[in-house]
């Protein structure tokens, strides 16, 4: 019998593996060689788009009976920015003063290397018959266009009659200490462009023009001017941020003939698509004053949606209270993360480790967070099968 | 003795020329010819700066006594767009149905060729000594920056000792029919760039960060607020118009960390630009609210002035109205011109053809506007130096 790896070794190999997005990088094969060798059956589907790169995806299950609990995640990452301003090269995998330190280290290479210690060391307890199934989605497109990750491995799987009983995301979701918060759901992020038609002039002649400036002002102060609501129960207040105005003319004689900006909207489950977009319109409408202008809406999967907490919840903070000694907030703040897929296929939840320095120069992650991130998502597993319902499951 | 080159001819000697800024093309040689052939001390002086093309400009002076007339222009023009867009080549001079075509028509070679044709047939009839000087002014580098031009050939002439007592400058100033309008002054031109600085951070995370954008539409309507003034006995109302906003944030996930508008004022008698920067940082500081942002002037050489009405005034619009039956307005309307330089020298007034159609595809102008143009200027130069004065001088 071999040692197993620990936490510790499998997020180095991982980091090791250079996949930005959409670079597999290695990081699909690594995983693919302990899942195969642990007794997974292993499925690496490339999906492809025109317009957007292919890109290499891992399915793995082991166990056919129910309940299936599905863990996913991904292995790309985003580029590292100036590698020279690394204290530690971002593909190297250094450990220093017992802190892990590259790119992917919390987002979420150190999380699919819990998730995969913690089932390791499962199976190596129990057994292949253990009460039920488990598997992997995970992809390598999140961090990009996410055309070619989730949505289709998702689809993938449920056309092969794959069905899944609950889902546990790897995603950072700590915003200071380990076990501070899961994730229960998402704010919904729709973004909308709003162009303002005025008529061209010169300045010296304003009579003759329709400056379409002191429209738009007015129209993106009629959006920002009232909350879109005050919150729910489990959700912040919705919230719209201006993210860029543009007219580009460089001509300061000149007045331009059209002027346009963009917002994001993060929403809570207050709002549907539908509703959101006519109270948009009801604002603009309300302050156009004559004024010509459009509103776009972009395409968007990205709705809000609640896991409303239950008993599988329960488990996974009494497995996060075990070891941490904290009481994870049930939240649902911060931006869009794949669950948003995922909760179509069954309810899904996120834990994963501290998010602080994800996206950032010198990405890292505590040795005994990974440990102690493990160590929680084996006292799951360990819950969710429990070993007398095996035993009294027919053999 | 010759025939005199008729306005029409002279007006298509020069659009043949293709002067657009900063080249020459041949149009201040024609000029240079005429002149120097009518008796005329020409000098064809070259201006250079760097970052700037060198512009070359033309000063021309008959007499030495007093009274000394300065007709001023510019023989250089902006370019003429699509070419196949025009009825007729923008530089053939081509004539039909009685209207001249072609790029500079009205602006202004047109007016050049009005007020040459005026000089000529006045020195033909009065001789050299006439009881006065007249002087032309002319530049290759109005509709250019403005830099190698008028404001540098004048430097030059009052450097040599050049006196001037009055100046006629040629440009288009009416609306819509020849005779309407005189220019007695200009407003100012003052731009300036808003910039205020937020703080980057993730839409999903609105409260770490600082969105400048919501800043700049509430500073900028503080600008736009309430009118500068309501105008003067002379002067429109001062107006700002914003002409640019630019974010250039392309992530609709990401509030940018600084927004800027561009705005330009053209403004009245009632104000300096200190005064009006003063009113500006005013309004801004009573919107600030916490933001931080820079406000940023751009220099400027234009602002505003006037010519008061005098007897100077008085026999143009005199001219005017014995061939045209109009009685001209003064006006201070439009955008800036060379008069802002030249007014520092002496008096200086603005009447030429009208300017519809000026900058634009088919410039053109009618030839019997041409003929009645130089016929005012002729009427001008014939009560600026009336033929008694010049019988009474001593020989
Ligand atoms: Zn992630
Ligand atoms: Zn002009």
């Amino acid at each position: 019998m071999t040692t197993l790896p620990s936490p510790l070794a499998l997020a180095r190999d991982l980091i090791r593996c250079p996949s930005v997005t959409p670079a597999e990088g290695g990081a699909l094969a690594c995983l693919a060689g302990h899942l195969a060798a642990a007794g997974f059956s292993v499925e690496r589907p490339v999906f492809s788009e025109p317009g957007t790169p292919d890109v290499e995806n891992l399915y793995a299950r082991i166990g056919r009976a129910g309940p299936c609990l599905l863990l996913a995640g991904h292995t790309d990452v985003v580029p590292p920015g100036e590698t020279g301003a690394w204290r530690h090269g971002p593909f190297d995998g250094a450990v220093a003063d017992g802190v892990l330190y590259g790119r992917g280290a919390v987002d979420m290479k150190g999380g699919i290397a819990c998730l995969l210690a913690a089932v390791l060391g499962f199976l190596a307890a129990r057994g292949p018959d253990f009460g039920g199934s488990i598997a992997f989605l995970i992809t390598g497109d999140e961090e990009g266009p996410a055309v070619n990750g989730t949505p289709k491995l998702l689809d993938w799987a449920l056309a092969r009659g794959e069905r899944f009983d609950h889902c546990l995301l790897g995603e950072p979701t700590n915003p200071d200490r380990l076990g501070e918060m899961i994730k229960i759901g998402r704010r919904g992020s729709l973004t909308g462009d709003l162009t303002v038609h005025g008529i061209q002039g010169h300045v010296a002649y304003p009579h003759r023009a329709d400056n379409p400036i002191p429209h738009l002002l007015r129209l993106a102060g009629a959006l920002l001017a009232a909350p879109l609501d005050a919150g729910t129960a489990h959700f912040d207040a919705s919230n719209l941020e201006f993210t860029t105005l543009d007219v580009g003319n460089p001509s300061t004689n000149v007045i331009p003939a059209s002027a346009r900006g963009t917002f994001n909207i993060r929403f809570n489950d207050l709002w549907t698509l539908a509703s959101l977009a006519d109270e948009l319109r009801r604002r603009l409408a309300g302050a156009a004053d004559g004024a010509r202008y459009d509103l776009a809406l972009r395409p968007t999967n990205a709705v809000a949606f609640l896991t409303r907490p239950d008993a599988f919840v329960e488990r996974v903070a009494d497995a996060i209270a075990a070891e941490t000694g904290l009481r994870p907030v049930l939240s649902t703040t911060g931006g869009t993360s794949d669950a948003r897929f995922i909760k179509d296929a069954c309810p899904v939840i996120e834990f994963g480790l501290v998010g602080q320095t994800m996206h950032q120069i010198d990405e890292c992650v505590p040795v005994a967070d990974l440990d102690r991130l493990a160590a929680i998502y084996r006292r799951v597993l360990d819950a969710y099968f429990p070993a007398d319902a095996a035993l009294q499951k027919p053999a």
